[in-house]
């Protein structure tokens, strides 16, 4: 598969506003508008890394593996994200190999793009989503 | 301070040869040459993921940060390291507005760089790196 370098870097957090707070404060970085994702129930926002971006996610049910995560070890960084240049193609070529996957098709990402995730059990332990711009 | 952007995430690992291994057959990337770390008491290689660079760390001693959140959590996303345009400046900004260092001066990295630490208490519990590149 092609891989075009980091999309992100997420973070799991308790409350957005903080980490926005905390972000201004550090490096004078400003988070983006909060947008709620109603197919993973969370509030995300973002902030531009240049290269690259950070995601603030909040959970917004308790019931989920973000929100066990928090619970577990406190806000932290939770996963990254790849993009890929053909997300059908990445997918198909890691069922070829075995690889275990949380997405096993892409679904919709922000901003019109596709995303999937490959389980931790196949990653050693690491959450990696992969992403495809809707450009493409 | 001026921020360039991410330079690395750096995953904590008990084993380098393994996460070589997992990554080179997830998304057939190769790491670099495994590196020692004197003053981190760490083995250490590279990824280079195009935008950035994906860092594999492996503490060599059992009495350190790393070897504790190893022993507490498993491998994992450990931290990520931002590139800026003047790191001895960027400290010296932090400082002014009572974040706590862990280094409070820059000190060696890789390839000649100059990196720099703030302390998880100054920052919602995540882990950040600075660094200025070499030919600065």
């Amino acid at each position: 598969m092609k891989i075009r370098g980091i999309h992100h870097i997420a973070i799991a957090v308790d409350d957005l506003d903080r980490y926005s707070d905390i972000f201004k404060k550090l490096f004078d970085l400003e988070t983006g508008e909060i947008e709620i994702s109603a197919t993973d129930n969370t509030s995300l926002t973002f902030i531009d890394l240049k290269n690259c971006e950070l995601e603030f996610l909040k959970p917004l049910n308790d019931d989920s593996s973000m929100a066990r995560f928090l619970e577990k070890r406190g806000p932290g960084i939770h996963h990254f994200c790849l993009t890929v240049e053909n997300i059908v193609e990445a997918l198909e070529e890691l069922k070829a190999k075995d690889i275990e996957l949380i997405d096993q098709t892409p679904r919709p990402g922000a901003g019109g793009s596709l995303i999937a995730f490959i389980h931790p059990r196949s990653a050693g332990g690491i959450l990696i989503e992969l992403k495809q711009d809707k450009e493409e």
